[in-house]
């Protein structure tokens, strides 16, 4: 489970993304040069990057970490793996 | 310059990325299963990065063929270099 | 520690990539298309990455699991966290 | 076409890549740290896409650019668009 305070935290992140996102479509309105969009889009998805492996650690530091103690930990990993690569594709 | 039916398509696409960040903070303020989350958050990344192929195929086919049939593509085309590079890596 | 069929099956892997990274000096010497050069290269980058999902698989089955068991995973998953994102970004 | 230099140039690095898979092997052999492996495994990846980005600004410059300015960039940029999507996922 996630604290209250990693709770406000990822929230605040993803609030701010929201406004990037009404941003870019903006500057599609405005039309805007494409260069200047793309540098946008790269960094809203730099920042979702960051918000993911934040999720990744609380996940492993949590219900990995504890599967494992309870001596069940295969199938967590299966999980944990799975979406890794997912992610890293994204 | 893009057309009213290509800003339109990346418009609905922006508003639906839109949405989906703002569902990210739902299920995060309603504790739902960090793997989930990490899945929903790999998907935006993934919708973002198509509105960024888009973007790029669009700027590659207008402003950088234009400056090459100018006989000015040198700087149109270090400039397109970097951009792929920072969107690659995002 | 990895058994000997784990190794066997990551030694044949790297030992196709080290072929296929000479067959592509031999492309370049020979003024292949470039874009068939840049194919085979990302053919390269996706079984490296294979090889690099099924060592993070391993280690964290392995050393991780172990680490956690003994009460000690912090520092182990700090490692892996880092080790994730460095991979991920190559 | 390449010139002789830049030929070279992406040889010695290619090399440098053979070089490095060939370390890789050797780690593995040895039984070494999973994680160090995993380090070395990223800078191949990061070396790699170098070359590739090498690559994909001379095919811009020269093949690219030449259907451009020869009334025929369409196929082109979507032969370009296409490798560019594939090299960045790997």
């Amino acid at each position: 489970m996630r604290s209250e305070a990693e709770k406000k935290q990822l929230l605040q992140r993803l609030k701010r993304v929201e406004g990037q996102v009404r941003g870019i479509q903006k500057m599609i309105d405005e039309d805007r040069y494409c260069v200047d969009i793309l540098v946008q889009v790269s960094a809203i998805n730099a920042a979702l990057k960051k918000v993911g492996y934040k999720l990744l650690e609380d996940h492993t530091r949590g219900c990995v970490t504890n599967a494992i103690q309870l001596g069940d930990g295969e199938e967590s990993i299966d999980e944990l793996m799975k979406v890794i690569q997912q992610f890293s594709k994204s």
